[in-house]
């Protein structure tokens, strides 16, 4: 267990975190003697109001914002045999929120037994998806930090599992760039077009985290270790060209004419053999599915883990403190 | 069970197949009251009537003009430590009967044991090989269709069983275009030399079918999961270039100095230690060799009752109305 | 058991042999009826006589030069969060010998234990690392060619094995050429970066050997087996480019800036939270370490076979002869 996790502050002194209002810290700091769920409260506190005023491309979004269940945060819709769920926050990036994770599961629960014979996950706007909204990791429930992070952990692992299980061709439509939880269960699709304005980013060491997604081990596979891991630990930023050389990304189209010429080819495979192209799929995909199963479940009892972490939880001050210096 | 295993006929009325005598149609459909082996024996004989006069890259021989067992539809040679094993339908674009796989499983036996260091596959002509001849699904044995699929399904499991265990480096000398079952079992040839001129085409969804081979494992290991689908799921037709980058080709030469340059590479290297090779082959392989046979195996199961599916049977007849219509 | 291990010469007479005294060769050739284990000590006697004046990419030293422990034959420095493991015999093209083996697993094991967030081999001068100095196969103990290969096959298995398990990021900054060992480790490397003067050779057949690494397992995992059976079964040599596009290399640098841009970029990775890191890479190569440990074991139990074969004996002296031709 880390040394943080059991008591005393220590994140950096100010200096770092100068841009704040340093009796913030100082009163932060004085809480090393209280029981460590009350300091841990108040750090992430900490982290919240530092973060309310900050733009990134990793959102932070104030409760009130929030969309709720039944809001337009997620759109689903169905024709030509492709039923199509889209990210629909454009104004922050397309973030994910705890919301959204639920109601992506149900979309893709409900695209699993409808009769269109393929499934596109895009997003709306300029991204495809700037990954967690922040707010996922600071809005924390009665239980404090541990509860906030065992739920966060069963949330991701229950997420990843439907992508792992489901039964169709799944398409991701990359309209932009992708960040984080978006770029990682991209080796769970079964086809993956992308604009060649997106690019592809996991900065998981840069906030003291770890891999999910299956990446870990869909992500060696694909592109060797050696480039696998330079994105996965040491947070390589890929462009779309990039990503498709590494076998990442199917085909990679210009911009201007990304969306006619991906919605005319999927309209044209939307009109094969539904059983055929579902069975072969899952041809494809069963060898594995047992190993993946096992590999979310360890990532996402590692990441919870991390997140318990000081490292976890002075990266993400620092990170917040570089935005909202900017 | 598929509903029209059952019974009834259910393939689009036509329109879709105006091009042939309506009343064959009307005739077939008016065996819906009949025991399924019945209809099904006339969907066939309906398959097999289209089919006699088209051609495509997917042959169909009138069974008069088939090669018999000691024809010369396979040629084998052997000279310079090299074992050749040649497809010798060039009017046939190397279209694979059922005497033929025979035949080629005999040929690896005998060329297992010889004393050549390297086994090399290759076509006659311009084409590679289209894959199965059609006849292969249309000649239909006392025992009915489910018997013609339980039998076919045993001899493609033999078929692929036999390049997972071959014991030497096994070259593909690729001299033209490759469809079908010659594209899913390169992933089990150690070398694949390929002329610029050959294209790698796996149509199974448009026919109703699923991947064979050991394709479904070997290729997402080979060019990831989402080059592996548009190609096995999608039937999306590489150029040489193409599979050369995605890894499942090994080199590509021009067209015009193809055969010279790739004979001159394979004589040096037959004239390596030819122990050091072998076992060094094996050392690559025998670790995936019981996952393959179970892949094979599996593959095997579910093509069977693909072949038996409304929608496979529907998909030939409307891939043998367009050939027919051109 | 191959012939020769078990009593009389087949080495090819000379004429092969004709750069050496004729009568060394008849004195061995009259050997035939001695135990087997003479016969072998002496051929032994013959390969490392034949090798005392050669040069080569393979070096082999007279063991009057031989690094002692203690040495500078490695040299370890530890500065901005980087251990770095540098071969350091540039006139003898880095050629490891069992010293060698054994300094570089005490390294590995001291800087899994400090402070450092990573750790880098590379190598000093020209070459990265020539493989083996064939002293290491030479060098014959009271136990005959059976103890020595039976030692050379269990300090390969340990050396392998610390790799396997190293538990940070560990990184081949490749300077020049790399041969053999040399090569087939970067598999476990986490990131490889290559100088554009680098190229990868894995010569095995061409001595009679078979892979060793786990590159029977990480390379076709990596770039396919069609790629990697080319290299390692047919021992072709290839470019930092072909190595990068393969997925072996993880990005390829000019040769005049390459120092500059690789540490650069290293120091910058060296400050992220080392913690995170290191569960990172673990998480990434936990799924595979013990099939990569049953790989290695394998490979070096049948690489012992390799070293007792007429072939492989016959396939050295042909080599060592070629090299004193030149």
């Amino acid at each position: 267990m880390p040394k943080a996790t059991e008591g005393p502050c220590n994140v950096p002194k100010p200096g770092v975190l100068d841009f704040i209002n340093k009796a913030k810290w100082d009163a932060w700091n004085a809480l090393g003697s209280l029981p460590k769920e009350t300091a841990r409260h108040n750090y992430v506190d900490l982290v919240s109001s530092l973060s309310a005023s900050s733009e990134s491309s990793i959102q932070v979004t104030p409760a009130a914002d929030r969309k709720q269940p039944g809001s337009d945060a997620l759109v689903v819709t169905s024709q030509d045999g492709i039923t199509t769920i889209t990210l629909n926050r454009p104004d922050k990036k397309n973030a994910l929120t705890t919301q959204m994770y639920h109601d992506i599961m149900l979309a893709l629960e409900a695209a699993s037994k409808d009769d269109s014979a393929i499934t596109v996950l895009t997003g709306n706007g300029d991204y495809y998806c700037s990954g967690n909204d922040l707010t996922n990791f600071t809005d924390i429930p009665p239980g404090g930090v541990e509860e906030k992070a065992r739920s966060g952990a069963v949330l991701l692992r229950d997420f990843v599992d439907r992508f792992i299980d489901f039964p169709k061709p799944l398409v991701a439509v990359v309209n932009g760039p992708a960040v984080g939880i978006s770029v990682t269960i991209l080796g769970l699709f079964d086809i993956v077009y992308a604009t060649d304005r997106a690019t592809f980013h996991t900065p998981f060491s840069h906030l003291g985290q770890s891999p999910e997604g299956c990446s870990s081990y869909t992500f060696p596979k694909i592109m060797g270790p050696s480039k696998a891991t330079e994105m996965l630990v040491f947070g390589k930023k890929l462009t779309a060209r990039e990503a498709c050389t590494q076998g990442l990304v199917t085909e990679v189209f210009p911009d201007s004419t990304f969306q006619k010429e991906v919605w005319v080819r999927l309209k044209a495979y939307s009109k094969l053999p539904p059983n055929a192209m579902r069975i072969s799929k899952q041809v494809i995909r069963n060898t594995e599915k047992e190993k993946l199963h096992a590999i979310n479940a360890e990532e996402s009892n590692i990441l919870r883990e991390r997140w318990l972490s000081d490292e976890c939880m002075n990266a993400v001050v620092s990170f917040l403190s570089k935005k909202a210096k900017l």
